[in-house]
């Protein structure tokens, strides 16, 4: 039986992927090593850096004005190095709390400036994102979560800033590479690998020329921007395995036709399984029909007296994996990444209807 | 014909030890899936941190008043976080510096406090160990470098902290199980995995429990000891598969017979290595004999007009691979790690002995 992993991260990556990376395990390239071997001082692991970088600077459209960053600690220290970076002493930034993430980005913020939230969907458990938010003139900085894992929100309209001088910051740890953006809107992004990307271990950041090196305050070397801009990311040995699944990664969406392509595949996998979400008498989602994320899709029973765990045995026994919602939301959610295959979509629809047919 | 990998870092790793990293890359133990596609909240996964935890424990025979940590960002970020966590507000630490890695750890400690330099031995080009270093009554801890990577020294007796309360800390990224240690002897062991644990992109700490919590500072969550305690390492989306491959390799040494029978291993190997540097006409090791290192032993030309790459072309022919020695010191080194086999060592010395014959 074919299984389909519907995790929220790290999940599921393409097969051939996953084929690559056992056989970089054993022996990358022609060098008679395998890759975890490699000093990253190496030409073939420098070079493999240079690839993975040039590769989604062509995806992403990224511009010369950018820096492209790999570095470890995942989105979590990016919280963090956002503001130590970027956030004047003394200064503000404005932030929007869409769920769980944008509150820890907010928390971390607070410890070193101040994080004004000019708007915030929590008192509504995080079901839509709010619009119109009044930014404020002296804030530096406007950050966004552009997807939210937990909740099942995505930004559709990316806000502009309205300072002459501020800049957007956006954690897209779960759409990076789901659909074309245009990065010159931002003036950072950072993703951590494991959902769109690759497996744990490694955290993309895209960052503005002019916004490295502003010498805002003493930094831990390791969280200053400036040292891995210096050192293309090798500054400390990097984690050279995961960047090599991210490169093919990046080859299989180049080989599927880009981020067109790919965007094109995600709406009709997220767009069916919202239809049927709509259709079946026992499902609805709570989320903001303008908001719904093509990348993880919350669903729960519409009426009460329904035992989740029934419907989650059941899937299992289809080979629907991981299907289990979060317990701060219950209920069910499937995270449709690029790697989730359309068939795995179809099975899904397939237990939801069977499902109804077998409780009606 | 066989190579070797004499590289410093990442390094060569056990033949099975990279077979069941290829093995999981395409599915994890019974799951049916990649370990790189699972969830870290996954009972596979959390097992699987519980195991690499436990068989470290046993292995190092770690006390259970201390806590062990698999974090991201190599021994790098641990030079700042190090004294963030455990150096009080205005207070100093001593610092011994035998080498490039002590001199970044002694910097990222003066942003932070005083790093009190009691011994250097920088105007030799580090070719020993300090010893009898006075230290500061009002240091809370002494850090060392157990083995230096570059220069090739390694402590062979561990200095005694004379505060009372004051501790030790040390960078053991080289030369972690390569041998046992007595755990209680220190405060806090930090190590990069990518010389004897496994590939980059995971770091172990070994903090003694009464050091976790003080509290000295406003931390990035991120960056307190504290955060990852609380999480048993996965406050966020650890480096899975690289513990997965420190696993695998801790399971090696295991079955080698432990700690005791590494350190003999490695014993034999490097003996054998320094006595044909000392009995080859052609080289000399220019580091201090009681300090030499089991794990990297540089070399060089006894006489001058001897080419260097001609000897390294040499050996590259004979599969002796990345010997060359670092830009600092010249010449060559053999770094030779737990995993680099004895077949290794006795084929670079039949190198020496053949290039020696050659130039007679």
């Amino acid at each position: 039986m074919e299984t389909y992993n519907f995790s929220a991260g790290p999940a599921c990556l393409p097969e051939r992927v996953l084929a690559a990376a056992g056989e970089a395990a054993k022996q990358f390239r022609d060098t008679g090593m395998s890759l975890m071997e490699m000093s990253h001082r190496s030409k073939p692991v420098v070079s493999l850096f240079e690839e993975t970088t040039e590769r989604i600077t062509e995806l992403l459209a990224i511009p010369s004005n950018y820096h492209v960053l790999w570095l470890q600690g995942g989105a979590s220290t990016q919280f963090s190095m956002v503001p130590l970076n970027v956030l004047p002493d003394g200064g503000c930034a404005d932030y929007i709390n869409t769920g769980a993430w944008s509150t820890k980005a907010i928390a971390e913020c607070n410890k070193i400036g101040k994080a004004n939230v000019i708007g915030s969907s929590r008192e509504n458990t995080y079901t839509y994102i709010p619009k119109e938010c009044v930014q404020n003139t002296e804030s530096s900085y406007l950050h966004i979560t552009s997807n939210n894992t937990i909740y099942g929100t995505q930004y559709k309209v990316i806000p502009e800033v309205v300072n002459r001088d501020g800049f957007l910051v956006a954690d897209m740890s779960s759409d990076i590479l789901s659909k074309p953006i245009d990065v010159s809107q931002f003036g950072l992004i950072y993703a951590g690998a494991q959902k769109n990307m690759g497996p744990a271990g490694v955290t993309l950041v895209i960052i503005r020329k002019d916004l490295v090196g502003a010498n805002y305050r003493t930094l831990p070397t390791m969280m200053d921007y400036e040292t891995h801009v210096a050192k293309d990311s090798m500054f400390n040995t990097p984690p050279v395995f995961a960047v090599f699944v991210v490169n093919e990664t990046l080859k299989w969406i180049e080989d599927l036709g880009g981020l067109e392509a790919m965007a094109a595949i995600n709406e009709q996998k997220a767009n069916k399984l919202y239809l049927e979400i709509e259709r079946n008498s026992l499902f609805k989602c709570p989320i903001a029909v303008e908001d719904r994320s093509l990348m993880n899709i919350p669903f729960v029973f519409s009426e009460s007296g329904l035992d989740d765990h029934d419907f989650l045995s059941f899937c299992e026994e289809q080979g629907l994996m991981t299907l289990k919602g979060h317990r701060s939301v219950g209920g069910f959610r499937a995270s449709i990444y690029n790697a989730m295959p359309e068939e795995g979509v179809d099975a899904l629809i397939r237990a939801m209807q069977e499902y109804e047919k077998e409780l009606a």
